[in-house]
């Protein structure tokens, strides 16, 4: 068969990608991750990942095993629903009634998407609202592995105009909103990112009267902005919950199209990956389902199952106290240790968390913390491992923060960590100051 | 606060979503399920579901019991690598090795991603190669979901010419590719989709010989055209494995991009949802990867586990074995059926298959079967349901074809599913003829 054409003969070979496969990168994370795996004895204050020593072991199998029993009904180990089993759906609009400002509303399966974990339902819900080049508001800090995906679907992420302390400022929001809303800026604007309770990074929650001021200030454009809500740590509070309500049911969203993406297995089991969407905009959410159809066609049935069981038996409150009392405990093991070492005689400042994995530290201003630097650096040799602010940041990012997870080591390691930490803290000023 | 602009306040609470949001619409195998839920004494020859009598329901039982022993080792409740466990990556490899004119072949668990299902993988690959605009070549007749899955992505299918009972028309295929070489098209052409084991819809196998020539078809062109092989019912055969080497193993295919998909969950438990990908282009994989660490970080790790443990225990084949012979037996009472009600006596003629779950079937040449016609209307009234041969074509599609899944109902019931199939088709030609 004759060779056809010539002209482009030196490609053979070389595939030629989608706008997506051209600019697609290993995300930071993964960096990190790699380093840590090269390096037995690091410790990894960065990992996000739970901690193994309260995973539901015994739960699990006894789950699997009283599922098993059910000769007649095997079903939970065949295809199900791309939407989810409606008894999971069902049990998640109960399990969403007994948060405060929330008990007694009446919320509906049918506005309920199952995915793999939160993460597939954030993902979804910026593929159904954004083509590339289109803009989503995000807060500052925010979750960085969100501003990956978005930056492998084409998509800008905005910072929304935030006071290091106090939060949100709505002055100069609603001045940038003003000021999109009459550029060519306009019809790119597709939505604002929260992540509204013991938030990664910053472990922050957001008051209910900015998330009503911000409500309001919606209320008042005359074009749609969604609102999506990533509430992935909400269940993760030490002693109380916070108390303010989710924008499904604060008045100032009427009419808003809202998006809120929870989690089973954060706090629960990450290895069973089993996250939802909820949203008032029953068009949206029927468009994310019809993409996950194509996607995956459904949330593993078996993991959905055992949710679903481990809710039906009431045992998840359980599981959830349990956890709560746990992390409280390293967080405070962390804190302490923080304190013993003296990280705060060194100019480094930082909110203590009521609830997350994770603390977010403000290293003096003249410090670079980035993946790149030889702070960084310092550390990996040093055995300590953290994550870079700057990559929780939309643009302008600041170099002088970390963010310390309590997930994955023990107590003890965790003192150890902090000790490595704080001694190339020190280090670093006694070399560049 | 004042509004702002005034221009659009019509499209008030009307979201703008993307080109994907806009275009989605629920796929037709959606409306099938829907009809069939509808209607609980519906029997379905529709579903592509497996059977829900031979379920692993104690195996896997079994496996998480021993998972749950390993009590310093609870990993498997934990995150994941995204690229997939190791060691079932490693077994996965062990496994391809164990196929006809394969054995021997070493593969790297470097070139396997683990994702949810092999519809993910699936997902994947078109997401790093395919623009909107872009166009894949299928098979005539093809995977339908794939088809939804492409059009999701504003990719165009375009059928590889094809005779009806000889499978590729090379000739015709030749002149095809040298036109689009030539043509504006060119730069649009990312990748050959072939389903070659049992195929999802028709059951056939591509004959070695024919994969071979494909293979130096498109050696003898100067640019890469990629080749996904989806293998989802590979092991699926009633009594031996079809004899063709995969894509992976066949020199023509040399330097060709090959990804190469699979599934464990097909021929085990659907519910589990683990398939995997294989390329022989490590830097097509790794795009995959990354793409996915957006989507959802990584498939269920307990998921995962198990799958792993099974294999890890021999205990697949014996898992394997016990479903072949099911799935013979019960296609055999469909083919008996279709002889005992006489479908093949009215002019509908069918190959009968050697392994899968389907039997491809086409109906005298006026007939239409499509799922808007009264043909179809009246099976549903009648209560069956099957899937219009017409969704598995890209352009130009025959209306007289449908496929039968033996899949989801028992013996008893295929029969009596049959028996009003053809009861349809015999008023149909009363009434028509």
């Amino acid at each position: 068969m004759k060779k056809m054409g010539s002209m482009r003969s030196q490609e053979r070979g070389k595939l030629a990608y989608s706008r997506m496969g051209n600019q697609i990168t290993d995300p930071i994370i993964t960096q990190l991750m790699v380093e840590a795996l090269s390096k037995p004895d690091l410790l990894s204050l960065a990992a996000g990942f739970t901690d193994n020593h309260v995973l539901p072991v015994n739960l699990v199998n006894n789950v699997v095993r009283n599922l098993s029993r059910r000769t007649e009904d095997t079903e939970y180990l065949q295809y199900g629903l791309n939407q989810g089993r409606l008894l999971l759906r069902e049990l998640t609009c109960q399990l969403l009634a007994t948060y405060p400002g929330e008990v007694g509303k009446e919320f509906n399966p049918e506005q309920i998407l199952i995915t793999n974990g939160s993460q597939q339902a954030l993902y979804l819900a910026i593929q159904v609202l954004c083509d590339p080049g289109d803009l989503i508001l995000v807060e500052r800090p925010t979750y960085f592995v969100f501003l990956e995906m978005l930056k492998s679907l084409g998509v800008e992420a905005i910072s929304i105009p935030t006071d290091e302390d106090r939060g949100i400022n709505f002055e100069q929001f609603a001045a940038m909103i003003e000021a999109i809303s009459v550029s060519s800026k306009r019809e790119r604007l597709k939505g604002i990112y929260l992540v509204s309770y013991f938030s990664n990074p910053s472990s922050r929650c957001m008051p209910e009267e900015d998330k009503s001021r911000l409500g309001r200030l919606l209320q008042s454009l005359d074009f749609s902005l969604p609102v999506i809500e990533d509430t992935a740590y909400r269940e993760l509070y030490y002693d109380d919950p916070y108390p303010s309500r989710s924008i499904l049911s604060l008045p100032e969203y009427e009419g808003i199209p809202c998006l809120y993406t929870g989690t089973y297995t954060k706090p629960f089991a990450t290895g069973l990956k089993v996250g939802f969407a909820y949203s008032s905009d029953y068009e949206w959410l029927k468009k994310m389902e019809c993409v996950k159809g194509c996607q995956d066609f459904g949330t593993s049935n078996f993991t959905q199952a055992i949710i679903e069981s481990v809710l039906n038996n009431d045992l998840y409150p359980e599981v959830l106290s349990g956890l709560r009392k746990h992390y409280k405990r390293k967080m405070k093991v962390l804190q302490d240790s923080l304190d013993v070492y003296g990280l705060r005689d060194l100019g480094w400042d930082w909110e203590i968390p009521k609830g997350g994995l994770l603390c977010w530290i403000k290293g003096s201003i003249n410090i670079n913390t980035n993946i790149d630097s030889s702070f960084c650096k310092s550390c990996v040799d040093h055995g300590v491992l953290y994550v870079p602010g700057s990559i929780c940041f939309a643009g302008d990012e600041p170099t002088y923060y970390v963010r310390l997870s309590i997930g994955s080591l023990d107590e003890e390691h965790l003192q150890e960590a902090v000790k490595r930490f704080v001694e190339v803290v020190k280090r670093y000023y006694q070399h560049n100051l």
